[in-house]
């Protein structure tokens, strides 16, 4: 076991916990709910926003910046919006502090705002008051905006990544002149953020559209993708709204059509966050620690000499000298930890727990037999290679690494999907196996409601690829069309 | 005249103003005080990021993030700091708002904070308050962090970019074992700033360092970087702090040095913002429009064709799409501007308005002549070029556009450094000429803030490069040993 990690078997929670600090990615602050993401967990999350960022652009986004405040009035415009966010947003009151005579700070009461303002839990109604000044004709659709920020829920139960009360995300809005290419353009992003979750993160995931239940509020249908943790648990990793002409009719924007006629914007928005980094975590990470897939590794190979002497170093050095500079050649991300104060051993354990994908170990045996020591993450294997040809060995081991963690969590994810056809067998997996569980459902809020009540699970997705099969809801018998899946769910 | 652009000489604020809009970079929003950075002006911005970005990393720094709210009794712990920022700074007292009954959403008084909560104004009290955790002795430092970030300050009067009151900006903050190393790293951070102003944005500045008077709340020293815009005011760009033991005191955070004594870390800070999009503004641009630097420019050429037939326009196409790959190959950025809905002098004007640094046009004569015209923004000069070797010469032209910019602002702002050695010419210069006024003060608090009540200028920087010279101070007639530079400032 990793230094000082609970292991999963034992304390799932809280070997995921221990996992955030002990690999160095955040910590709590002072400010309840409010995380401190650390320089080694940054780095992952700048990679993914990298990738991220470079497939918006592809598919004709740019980046915007919309203001952190929202007005209460505006927040309140759209009626199913204000609903679902009004229990936790933080609220500004006042703009000043004074002190109060008796050398203590205080809240200013003199510098209230007239109206308050609400931190952003997510920008819909700040940015469609905005559209609705750039809007005029079809000539001006679409928009296809994206914004990365901070935003604020205030969550009362928060856990690092997962759940915190302030998080970074980035928010897609998007103003079409149909419902069509609105549409489109919410299953395009869904496509974007499925793609991104398999082929970088490695991290298999299933396509599907939310119940009514769980829809964002707001949203006329909201499509999601949905991946497996390794107790058992769905992940919702990000979610693409289709929101139909309701924030453009709060905010009035209209546009004047080909036909000279005047009609509402259609609008999407999609989005993200640093939620992200506690499903790669879950979805890869063992005993020992981090494992970290290598397209997202912020350190892919890490170098620890192994000598007795002054001599043997420098011989080393010159070794890993030439490595390094074919390293950058390919682009392949490195560290030579040749740290003086720490034993080669500390070290191991050290890149083992932060989960850098490839250990080179060199000593002077390996320097005259022509050989390194090459240590895989994701098996925990080690062999003798030659050092002839090692970094094309090596770039394409990576590879073999990205490939194999996503495998292994593929294989995980679809022996987990069971198909039940009775709630007894339904609870019965739900408490034996974990994963989702696939069943007909009547298709009523009623019924999702209760289910979750007694069981905690609920309906993650409709899948898109769900198959039309006639049956009946596990749980009122009623007729259902086609089956569903639930889980107990981050 | 750009397309309702106030000029220059009429009323330089409203050109501003104009600029700023019609040029798709900002607007104000619904919110006092705070913009909406459009997708043009955020692409500047990103460019900014990116390089500056890259500097830090390359100079040892790495990214992370802290919260966006502070305690509001961790603001108050370093005296001066909160004396600094207490008068204009939003508070989250509340968390939840509700429905009260008749309809209206309402703050929810059951849910106010125990302590109130600052929205970050700058992040030197959260930080410290976690970098306590982070170092325990010697071996733990330095600390290399940069932050990426959105910062409130409630300012009464703002304008786009250079005032407003939320802006982006990174804030770097570091901690040492010594004196000396802190001091070496705010001394370094400047050099970065003013290499980026100079060679990126092609702005020359002045470093210096603050008056006790205007030095940062909390810090010892104050390094900054100084501009000059063509309004004769100067512009503060760029600001690197030498934070004393100030906030390790504040927040308690010791270490063991390597003799095994408990000491007090040393703190630096450093920060620019979406402010440096101002000086970008000001300090190039003309009636016509913005005048952007090559290497900010989010669009570095754009290509508009001219036509009358579909054989024609397919011709040019052709000749576009080989063009085209050349420009990525060499990495220029670029717009094939084809609308069929706009006329030619439309996008002239239109790109014009938005500073891109050059415009090829090419008509079917062109194609048959083997030229095309080649338009300067920088210079607003044509020529008629071989399409022959077009990129090269394009490369090669981008080039001579940023350093004529820089070289144009250079020559400017060194003509605008005068010196006075009477308060009579020191008024005389303000008055009528602006820019920088390089004279000899006393060294007190209360000169400079005379000063400033009587002609509204102040003590831009100390020079770094000032010499030592006798001479009386032109308000007091105190003995002076270095000249200081005075100017009204934005």
């Amino acid at each position: 076991m990793g230094k000082g990690i609970t292991s999963r078997s034992e304390d799932y929670s809280q070997w995921y916990n221990d996992l955030v600090i002990k690999a160095d990615l955040a910590e709590n602050s002072a400010v309840r709910g409010c995380m401190v993401i650390k320089p080694y967990g940054y780095g992952i999350w700048e990679r993914m926003q990298a990738i991220l960022d470079k497939r918006f652009k592809e598919t004709g986004h740019t980046n915007a910046y919309f203001p952190l405040f929202i007005p209460k009035s505006f927040f309140s415009k759209e009626a199913a919006h204000v609903e679902g966010f009004a229990t936790e947003c933080a609220v500004v009151t006042h703009y000043r502090l004074k002190n109060d005579g008796s050398g203590n700070i205080v809240v200013d009461e003199d510098a209230k705002l007239e109206e308050e303002l609400i931190v952003r839990p997510t920008s819909e109604t700040i940015i469609w008051n905005t559209y609705k000044g750039w809007v005029e004709s079809y000539r001006d659709l679409p928009i296809l905006v994206n914004q990365w920020a901070n935003v604020v829920r205030w969550e009362m139960r928060t856990r690092l990544f997962l759940r915190t009360a302030e998080f970074l995300w980035q928010e897609g809005h998007t103003a079409h002149a149909t419902r069509e290419e609105a549409v489109e353009e919410s299953e395009r992003m869904l496509d974007v953020y499925a793609e991104f979750a398999e082929k970088i993160l490695a991290v298999p995931v299933i396509r599907g559209r939310k119940t009514e239940n769980e829809r964002f509020a707001g949203a006329l249908d909201t499509y999601c993708i949905e991946a497996l943790m390794q107790d058992g648990k769905a992940l919702q990793a990000g979610t693409s709204h289709f929101l139909g002409q309701n924030f453009a009719k709060a905010f009035d924007v209209k546009f004047t059509s080909k036909e000279g006629k005047q009609e509402h914007v259609w609008a999407t928005s999609w989005g993200v966050s640093t939620r992200l980094m506690g499903a790669l975590i879950m979805a890869h990470s063992d005993d020992q620690g981090l494992v970290l897939p290598p397209k997202l590794a912020p350190i892919q190979v890490v170098i620890v000499p192994i000598y007795k002497t002054d001599e043997e170093k420098a011989k080393i050095d010159s070794f890993v000298d030439e490595l390094i500079r074919e390293f950058k050649q390919k682009d392949i991300s490195y560290k030579y930890d040749d740290r003086d104060t720490q034993r080669p051993g500390f070290k191991f354990a050290e890149w083992e727990l932060k989960g850098v994908p490839l250990r080179i170990a060199v000593g002077a045996r390996d320097l005259q037999n022509g050989t390194v020591e090459l240590a895989r993450r994701d098996t925990q294997t080690k062999e003798t290679v030659a050092q002839e040809g090692l970094a094309v060995i090596i770039e394409n081991t990576l590879d073999i690494i990205q490939e194999n963690i996503y495998q292994k969590a593929l294989q995980y994810r679809d022996s987990h999907i069971t198909e039940v056809d009775s709630y007894e067998a339904f609870k019965d997996v739900l408490e034996n196996k974990g994963g989702f569980i696939s069943c007909h459902w009547d298709g009523t809020v009623e019924t999702e409601k209760r289910v979750k009540e007694e069981t905690k699970a609920t309906i993650r997705c409709i899948p898109l690829d769900a198959q039309q099969e006639d049956g009946v809801c596990i749980f009122t018998g009623k007729p259902s069309t086609q089956r569903v899946l639930f889980a107990k769910a981050y």
